[in-house]
């Protein structure tokens, strides 16, 4: 083979220039890091900007790292919004930490794929037993924990554990042929992927309904009842329901308890969606925000919201992860192995729509051991005191109040004139720099969200967050 | 707000503490490319074996980074699969390189999420550049060019692509309250993803039919056209076919200009998967293997294969991308903005199923200028001679013969004695430690595979493979 190329490919990197541009990669981290608060927190580039910034084409030959550095701070920092900024207060929080970045960088180093057991097995036991410390962690129920007859598996998002738990809902409910006549139930109040899910999974337009809730965006569970027993009236087939442990909008709170009740007289699968909320229920205080998981089919929450480890880590459990597997199980002959065959292992490509899949339970493992429970506690535990303190603030001011019960770390507000007052405080904030609010409508009504949960937040950087809103709402 | 914690939580770094324990973690992953060549390639750990290593219990109090890091050593490394290694020739490739691993190593340090253009904008316009560079670099027609109607968009996976292309072909199709009519196409060679993908979108039970293949594992467009007459007559509804540009099995080529004939006639959304093979579309011989990609109505390859990109890095376009928003798209109060208002920009998450998502381009910037696509150029190429070489030495070899054509970088062959002594090559390397095969079946015999495209594999390390097929072949 004397005329073929030999070595790896051009600008392939030794492990001593990996080492030395990886310094000069985590040094842009930590210099980021150590600048991040004073950066305006919106990006106000317009449309087509950074874009304008790149060249249309491909480069032909290698670059200097130095210039693609270079070019990270001139033509793409512009374009970011900074959501590890202490005065991000948008949406919800996104947690990075340093101990999941690298966790993650470790990941990314090994390069393995974890799509079966065999394929790299530490990649699959790891995550087993990373959500198996979740569950005792959170006081989960037992059934959940990876030896039982449920269990737990990362996710990148929410969304796709809701799709995940449709789908294994109209498994268990009779399968495709049903799905004519399948009837699902979500709120007003609950997560849009919902609603994509059942596009996606097949439902009929307008077999997703929308249960009323209270004066406090819960869903009424009689309502609920009501609603069932008229589709089977009609020949229809309710299967499933979803129960949501603090809501986009608001952080509102379904009676989850109530809902099982009408759930398992109906045989609808339960879908508790606690993406936010769930990474508070790491301090025993809060774990009533999700009575009733004992009772619900699937159950998930988003580490990579509040619970310091970079996206995507979303945490989704079933009860019986038979029908899930049912539901998603499909076995070619090259991926057929004797572990597999055994049933002595866990494939979990099985457990969602993607096959391959990485190594992410790595950056969880450092996360839990950096921080310990305790600093898992305490990360929740301020962001709750200090929203406590600004909703007390809030209900003490004259020309604002409170939209919605302040539960955990979301405070949502509005200025007692009206929406454009409200609409001006989130601007005027935005414009500022210091800090970034999101929005959500209410009862047709504009409201301001004050969502606290930065890994890098400080008690100060709600005060000065306090002490904006304030003036802007007297102005 | 004096009794309430005031700074982050207990065991939050500062960027000086994350800076030295960043260069830790970078020497570790520094170290582990120094040494993979000389590890064991597949993991030879019992099921159980990883999960005994470590606590049922999460610690309540953190732990020092360093003893993480040696149970990393310790307790994790055992049960690794080292898909890293030069050694590594099974399934296909998952590239992970220096460039790619720093380029996620930012990524994950912003910690930005690009759900919307507007929380972000950089996250959302490097994305579509990067495609647009896909595109120039693959001579892929201008339609998946992000200001055309079509554009492109990074998956986490061919599977969740494929999912997204049967939904916008349903979408197309009529939608949901057709779901019992539609019926899909696809051959034995299809990825399994399809087969998921149908079950997840709904189709029912036997609407996924299977086309004849040819000699060469080629879908055989005339009785694709002869089974879409047929379920058309029998009042059901032909809306989608796949068509495989390289199969998992052995890189079979389906013809696509044959396919794309039937699809145009019957209204038939077509899907292209080059998921491995597409990468070598990069150099201007290989264009041929999707021949047709211009007449296709979704087109999806993986550069976290074979094109040095670390997983996740699944690249997707659609010819237009009004089918995909009209099936995908929610909007709920939360997300509403100035921007997606406009219509001026792009917003992913209407893309596919997850909601949240990280910065995957910007690993994909950072591959494209440390490379340059000339360097991408010879790492294929040198991958595609030595796969060339290797296939001239089975096909002169007595004891052996070619499986399956030879047309990139997999070689698929089989002892001439038949299954038992296939197998014990395959078992054999695998056992010795020093290169992992996987196998396939062909017309019911068994085939040993060799995938070539390690980023640390070199010609020598083929040449030892050959050293040992021959010396068992013998044997």
């Amino acid at each position: 083979m004397s005329t073929e190329p030999e070595g790896p490919s051009p600008a392939h990197l030794t492990p001593e220039e990996f080492r030395a541009l990886g310094y000069r990669a985590i040094d842009w981290i930590a210099d980021y890091m150590a600048t991040v608060a004073d950066r305006p927190v919106l990006s106000t580039v317009e449309p087509g900007e950074i874009r304008d910034g790149l060249p249309a084409d491909p480069p032909t030959e290698p670059e200097p790292f130095d210039d693609v550095l270079a070019d990270l701070d001139r033509v793409i920092m512009p374009g970011i919004t900074h959501w590890q900024s202490p005065g991000f207060f948008g949406y919800f929080p996104a947690n990075a930490s340093g101990p999941a970045i690298l966790g993650d960088l470790v990941s990314s180093g090994l390069g393995v794929q974890g799509m079966l057991w065999s394929t790299s097995p530490a990649c699959t036991e790891v995550e087993q037993v990373m959500l198996d410390w979740l569950v005792r962690a959170a006081g989960l129920p037992d059934h959940f924990l990876s030896d039982g007859p449920g269990g737990g598996v990362i996710q990148d998002s929410a969304s796709s554990a809701s799709l995940c738990a449709l789908v294994a809902a109209r498994e268990r409910a009779g399968g495709n042929e049903l799905l004519d006549r399948l009837v699902a139930y979500v709120s007003s109040e609950t997560h849009s992927s919902l609603e994509k899910g059942a596009r996606v999974a097949g439902l009929r337009a307008g077999h997703l309904r929308v249960v009323p809730t209270d004066g406090e965006q819960r869903m009424d569970a009689d309502e609920l009842a009501t609603m069932v027993a008229a589709d089977q009236v009609a020949g229809l087939v309710p299967f499933f329901v979803c129960a949501t442990a603090g809501s986009t909008s608001t952080t509102a709170f379904d009676p989850t308890e109530a809902i099982c009740d009408v759930a398992e007289a109906n045989d609808l699968w339960v879908h508790l969606d606690a993406a936010f909320a769930g990474s508070a229920t790491v301090c025993p205080e809060y774990r009533w925000v999700i009575d009733g998981v004992d009772r619900v089919d699937s159950y998930c929450f988003n580490p990579h919201k509040w619970l310091l480890t970079n996206f995507d880590c979303s945490a989704f459990w079933v009860r019986d992860r038979a029908t899930l597997l049912d539901a998603l199980s499909i076995l070619p002959e090259y991926l057929r192995n004797e572990a597999s065959a055994s049933g002595a292992v866990v494939d979990y490509r099985d457990w969602h729509v993607p096959m391959g899949r990485r190594f992410r339970s790595l950056k969880l493992w450092f996360v839990v051991r950096h921080y310990g429970i305790a600093g898992l506690q305490a990360h929740v535990r301020r962001h709750v005191a200090w929203a406590e303190w600004l909703a007390d603030q809030v209900r003490t001011h004259p020309s604002l109040e409170l939209a919605a019960p302040r539960t955990l770390s979301l405070v949502c507000l509005r200025h007692v004139d009206g929406d454009d007052r409200t609409r001006h405080m989130v601007d005027e904030v935005n414009r500022s720099g210091e800090a970034f609010l999101t929005h959500t409508v209410l009862d047709g009504r504009y409201v301001l969200r004050v969502a606290i949960g930065g890994t890098a937040t400080t008690r100060s950087h709600v005060e000065e967050l306090w002490d904006r809103l304030r003036v802007l709402a007297d102005g």
